[in-house]
């Protein structure tokens, strides 16, 4: 792929973003993971790769505003029609698009070519370690989701089995579970070794939480009378 | 205090959180944080310092909207007005006034009072430790501050010397110099108990976007043709 071809992708990558810090630099790392998961694969048709890196979350936005449809579904349309617009030929802009529909984890789409695998798990990488709690608790602040439910009892639930959204409900149904999910042996090793930041971090931040309403409800309720 | 008190004391600072699930969160922290430190104290008064930790950020909804205003000097008049509109006496309006005046780190502000002193340590343990980041992130989801900045080479900063605001930039601004401002030596000794869980997440979001763009720059730059 040449520069200007580049550009021209990541600047409609960009005007797809509004302002969105976290969504521009998710498709930055995107594309930087996909580009090492390639080095051991091969056979990479990189125009393919590198576009639908640049162009994979370009229907996040319709998405957020309306939750019945899917990036990307959405997405994939937006840049088919882009590149054909923009007179890249039928046969490449039909091969990005494929990797954008599959990108999402779905059980009756799986991801089918080299590249659209190479996608899938670039994205999902970037939902492992330190980087997957950080882009989880931001999302909770965009959405206004809690940290934490209660249990019946008032304390502070870990997550397992939680029906509410919060972050440690989506820690124990998604976060968790993503280390077995990958296509490429290179991503899966690259998930694996950042696995023990997430675990980590989680056990530390319910630890803090747990304890401070565990000990403190007990005070409180020693104090208040009657 | 008793458990009327309480509940009306609660129910007006829930009134002043709109659905703000994490502001909520914290004010029920900051109480618990405030009754084990009040443990290792003697003399505490403590309908003092339970209405002053219920109502500490009842002006936070203010300073959102009109960043140039101090939730702590807002809070302090409200909760002094609401006070003494439901028959608290004006010497008790006072105390706890003046411990939410003051749980704001200002130099030419401190804490004086026993109960302002376990307020302000009680409410900056919450700032340390994995809870610290946590909160740090959701508060750039929703301010939409970046994770990160940019060094001119195209590298990611470690946030040292960032004139631009991101989590790195507060990380290092912030959250790594509180373990030292502490009035009492419970919460001195809580915070550095969670100290190392904030220093070893830090390290290791930082590694993981740090190499992702070291590495991906490096490989992109060797695709792409002029």
């Amino acid at each position: 792929m040449n520069r200007e071809t580049y550009s021209l992708l990541e600047n409609y990558m960009l005007s797809c973003m509004d302002d969105s810090a976290h969504d521009r630099e998710h498709v930055y790392r995107v594309l930087y993971h996909a580009l090492e998961i390639a080095e051991s694969e091969s056979g990479v048709d990189y125009d393919v790769l590198i576009a639908a890196c640049l162009l994979h979350d370009v229907g996040r936005k319709e998405q957020f505003e309306n939750p019945a449809l899917c990036h990307a579904a959405v997405g994939s349309k937006k840049a088919f029609a882009f590149l054909t617009t923009h007179g890249f030929d039928t046969a490449y802009a039909e091969r990005v698009r494929d990797c954008i529909l599959t990108h999402r984890y779905r059980e009756n789409n799986p991801p089918k070519s080299l590249e659209a695998k190479i996608l899938f798990d670039a994205d999902k990488l970037d939902v492992s370690g330190a980087m997957g709690i950080a882009r989880t608790l931001i999302y909770k602040g965009i959405v206004s989701e809690p940290l934490y439910s209660l249990l019946p009892d008032g304390a502070v639930s870990d997550g397992e089995g939680d029906d509410t959204p919060s972050f440690f409900q989506e820690y124990k149904y998604k976060l968790e579970h993503i280390y077995d999910h990958f296509y490429t042996k290179k991503a899966a090793s690259l998930a694996k070794e950042r696995r023990q930041a997430a675990v980590d971090y989680y056990n530390c931040l319910y630890q803090e939480a747990a304890s401070a309403y565990e000990e403190g409800r007990e005070a409180l309720d020693k104090l208040l009378t009657p």
